[in-house]
């Protein structure tokens, strides 16, 4: 590899310009093994944050991060593998559904998952609320279970893509995590190295996304679509609303409860609404563009109809359930909320919005989140909410439900909750679910 | 002081907001004591190249790296003092004459100079060319000789702003040089801590400055004139042209030359031109503002007259010659160059231009400066010009003399140099070398 100064090539990103391969490759094995300190990376990653990257740098940085560490071979296992992830939100339990969902359907899922951070939640952290949970088996285990079952939910493993994991963590405290080149990379590279032939990508926009405009939304699921043509995954991107939190709950345990009940074909019905509909018909529709992405189906209605079966059969719910068991699942315990209390309204009026990265924050304070790795977290605590952006609220009318350990910690909250809602003397609109898709080749 | 989070307040810049003094304090404090560690300040660096700083801001941060180290008080006893600093080129050793000329005036010049870095030379690097020279007197000492004869030049002292020597040591390495924010707040806050009451800066524009174009000089000047009004110090900005070297020399001891030579009155014809001229003009001109600044005249026009008679009377040069004395200057004796090298025009033609950053490092080449803090010199070497832009030049005419102590090194820029030329056909105007000042209230 030739040699470059990392000032020339800061500068040179700090000026518009764009790497080649080598300047790349010498930045990211610099950074790993040493020869760039650790002060020089921010200032190049800044300067990316203002100067972008152009579609070729952006798969070079990719393929560098898929490389540096273990990857997983699915195809020669003879398996088109598709996955689902998420850009993270409040009550987005989707991964849990979604993954049973297509393995009824035929489809094999490779799923590495996150834990929650800063406002959001994360999957894994859902899944340990199931007592006995292994959410790190042996790779050659895990590679084992999505041929034999069609489907794993595992936590990123160390080798996974070190690259990332050091780029991530540095990011993280230089305030350059809101990088849509650097997401994809970051995203895509993970992906690729897991194995993953076909990705659905979840990109959220509103009050609750990293992105929380639709603009930037679109021009992330762009540039997510854009690499996965380059790199040979095939990625559908799906814009969808994140204005409220998705589903009935929001909290671990309370979200694994809201799948299982809607894997049983149950419905939470209050004031006219289904209160676990968004859940569903978010899942229902990325595991149909799943199907579409795998080529278990012909077209998304065709995907829509064979998820919908796949559902009301109770044949996902079995897949669910042979995962968990493989995964060490035994007696389908979870930990139970001690306290709760129930958040009124204190005033009328019609919610108009909702800050809903406050409402992740508020799920941080009562123990179902962490703003740093690391925290030990309160898999029974999380909130219930009982009314939707557009409602008509009368004085005194409950607007969530607090569950956790503590009482004291519930009542902390009470207020800040109250906070996150923009009221409206008019009646207001309701902005859809699912925005667009947009469909790499 | 209240406490941040770092990534907040990276965040903050990076979006275009504004800092309060406590925020810069917080940064400046925590970056000096270890509590924000040197991952995290070049990410705020960048972001400050890409979105500047208020005037406010600009103003809190020089008071914070002013007020980072020692402070020099002149004012208490009683003196008005003048500098005068420039943004660095080649061949510019106007601080040499300036300061002596402003002293033989009745000013207080307490002058710290830097080091040659990059392609620019050092006003310290020059002087030490006299052999015996101290730039590092004793605070004390340093004080009592601007006082007892009215102008004394030292190396920047250790204990002066080490909020800017640690802040720019880091810019060094991350690309974050050329922000016009820092480098006033640079420039400005070791300036306070010196003491300067008046500044005089030497903005330069053109291919030798770090400053290319006349719009960016004229942006850095407009910064170095509104900190000054803000923080009590009465700045005038000229600006001048580095389009090619200053004067008849560019190179430590044969500068030192020079500026002995124009003390003494000589001049320096060849080829229709006194290629002394520029040199003597400019530190003339930069001198009567120092006195407009200091008011010890009334006008530019009665300062210019002033100094043409302080350097006719030789009042000048005795100051120089009082100041190097003070200074441990006993034989005046400097380096001789044991090699010289004459380099002959290939081509005939009228010189459009020079790329005069690159004769720049042709001189670092021949030891007459540095990239890196820390090399040894060639006191000797340097070049010596026998055209100017705009002549029309014959094939086999000299264009430099080169010298220094081998002769290989010398013949290893010859090609180098005669690249450096832009060649026309047809006659091509010369750009004026005073553009125009700014003026501090």
């Amino acid at each position: 590899m030739s040699r470059y100064l990392p000032t020339e090539l800061i500068q040179k990103k700090k000026r518009g310009q764009a790497h080649s391969r080598d300047e790349l490759a010498f930045l990211i094995q610099g950074f790993l093994d040493g020869a760039i300190p650790d002060y020089q990376m921010p200032a190049w990653l800044m300067a990316v944050f203002f100067r972008g990257l152009s579609q070729t740098e952006l798969l070079e940085l990719t393929i560098l991060m898929r490389d540096s560490g273990r990857r997983f071979d699915f195809k020669s296992r003879g398996l088109f593998t598709v996955d689902k992830h998420s850009t993270g939100g409040v009550g987005d339990k989707t991964s849990l559904l979604v993954a049973p969902l297509v393995a009824a359907c035929g489809g094999f899922v490779p799923m590495m998952a996150g834990r929650g951070l800063g406002h959001t939640g994360g999957t894994v952290d859902k899944l340990e609320s199931l007592i006995g949970f292994n959410s790190a088996p042996a790779p050659e285990e895990f590679a084992r279970q999505v041929q034999d079952i069609g489907l794993a939910i595992i936590g990123q493993t160390a080798d996974i893509c070190p690259a990332d994991k050091r780029l991530y963590a540095l990011r993280d405290v230089t305030a350059t995590i809101d990088c849509i080149e650097l997401i994809s990379a970051s995203i895509m590279s993970k992906k690729l190295a897991a194995g993953v032939q076909g990705l659905c990508m979840d990109v959220k926009y509103g009050s609750g996304a990293f992105m929380r405009s639709l603009t930037d939304a679109t021009a992330l699921a762009e540039q997510l679509v854009a690499v996965g043509d380059r790199s040979g995954v095939r990625v559908h991107a799906v814009i969808s609303s994140m204005n409220q939190p998705l589903g009935r709950y929001a909290g671990n345990s309370l979200e694994v409860g809201e799948c299982l009940d809607i894997l049983a074909g149950r419905r939470c019905i209050e004031n006219g609404h289904d209160f676990y509909q968004d859940t569903r018909d978010l899942s229902v529709f990325l595991a149909a563009q799943m199907l579409v992405i795998a080529g278990l189906v012909e077209s998304a209605s065709q995907g829509l109809e064979r998820v919908r079966s796949a559902l009301e059969s109770g044949a996902a719910l079995k897949k669910f359930q042979a995962m968990c068991g493989r995964q060490g699942v035994r007696d389908w315990e979870m930990p139970k909320p001690q306290a709760h209390l129930v958040v009124t309204s204190q005033r009328r009026g019609f919610v108009q919005g909702l800050d809903t990265e406050a409402i992740g924050f508020c799920l941080v304070r009562l123990g179902a989140g962490r703003e740093k790795q690391g925290v030990e977290l309160d898999l029974s605590a999380g909130i219930e909410n009982h009314f939707r952006i557009g409602d008509a609220i009368q004085e005194g009318q409950t607007l969530w439900t607090l569950h956790g350990r503590d009482r004291p910690r519930l009542e902390s909250v009470a207020d800040r909750l109250r906070e996150t809602i923009a009221w409206s003397e008019s009646p207001v609109a309701r902005d859809a679910l699912i925005v667009k898709v947009i469909e790499g080749h």
